[in-house]
């Protein structure tokens, strides 16, 4: 029998690794997909390819999409300082200087286009909801709103089996997330929150703070913090 | 009073073309926005140059997407042949091999971007689906469902002014864009329609069929073929 087929999009971050090890599990043959959109962050893709490899991904493109053309972001833009130590009322309010214009409808796309040509049923990505209330594009109404688009958009869907985009932590908290990372064994010891790079991470970002605080509560040490141990 | 602005995918092909003038007719500051995905053709994105020049545009992005990564199509894999000389008929069944997958889907998403980033109300895009009716992502509903999407996607459309996806071409026949554009003075000298490269215009791809039979409708020379003359 044919294997059944997921394009993840792994970012090197916590999340994306979590997600795409739900895919794992749900015994989908993964289709990783990365991308270099002119972030800051160059560690972030080291980790991407060991989430990738330590998945056993079928296969791993890694491709640049030039999103830092549009500027406007902390992430992109060296002349947009990033955030550093802001309480937690702060990152919860508004949309933060670190989102990306566009970023996830782009990926999706791009997801939508892999998954169309390798023949992938789903394309699962990492976003959440709850802890980045700003980022409009990790709403739980804009994932479904993708939904109804992939039914229009491609050959696949003409032909009545569109791929789904499936944004399993779309509604969990950031300890829920660890949790889960924790019991299904997820790569999360490979992962990179940071905004900044660096031998290690800054703790004072925003995804420093947000990390911290999740392993804090769901009480399991973070096993990047003890892979940086000497 | 501050000039409203749009983002008008130009492809450096008939129907971007007239999209991106009637956009110019509606006195909307123009923000062009090219892409570079793999495609055989490098005439198109010469092309793309002169119309956005000829419309004086106030930016012009011609930005790399690597949709060729995912290969399936004719106009980015090598290794699958342009077909020529195939009946109206032909031409009008089924999905060609020339579609390329999530195309448009990725195009409108970037646009999105850029649109957030310079502030811009609009998105033009020159699809239209009568004579692809192939193209899933040329039709009338496809755009529509993005407008939905568009809502939810952006930080525009938290703060209540998200960017309208607008395809003016997407019901009209090719040869009403050809006497449109004709009407409205599109630089449709500088265009490019031929699926392939070369000093002229193969004459024998679905492409160059279309643009033929379009302009002799029309009643109107192609002033395109008239700047290849000695």
């Amino acid at each position: 029998m044919k294997a059944r087929r997921a394009v993840v999009l792994v970012s090197g971050g916590l999340d994306s690794a979590v997600a795409a090890t739900i895919a794992k599990c749900e015994r989908f043959e993964l289709y990783a997909l990365t991308f270099q959109y002119g972030q800051r962050n160059e560690r972030e893709l080291e980790s991407a390819k060991k989430v990738a490899d330590a998945l056993r991904v079928k296969e791993h493109k890694i491709l640049t999409v030039p999103l830092d053309a549009f500027g406007q972001s902390a992430l992109t833009d060296k002349k947009i300082p990033v955030p550093k130590q802001r309480s937690k009322q702060e990152i919860g309010t508004g949309v933060p200087v670190t989102y990306v214009p566009g970023r996830n409808t782009v990926f999706v796309a791009m997801g939508l286009a892999y998954a169309e040509s390798v023949g992938a049923e789903a394309v699962f990505i990492g976003a959440h909801a709850l802890d980045y209330s700003g980022y409009p594009d990790c709403r739980p109404e804009y994932f479904e709103k993708w939904n109804e688009l992939a039914k229009l958009a491609t050959k696949q869907a003409i032909e009545g089996a569109p791929a789904k985009i499936v944004a399993p932590l779309v509604q969990w908290t950031k300890s829920k997330i660890v949790e889960t990372g924790h019991d299904l064994k997820a790569p999360m010891k490979h992962t990179w929150s940071c905004y900044e790079s660096g031998p290690a991470p800054c703790g004072k970002c925003d995804a420093c703070q947000i990390r911290a605080e999740a392993f804090a509560r769901a009480g399991i040490p973070d096993p990047a913090l003890a892979t940086l141990k000497p």
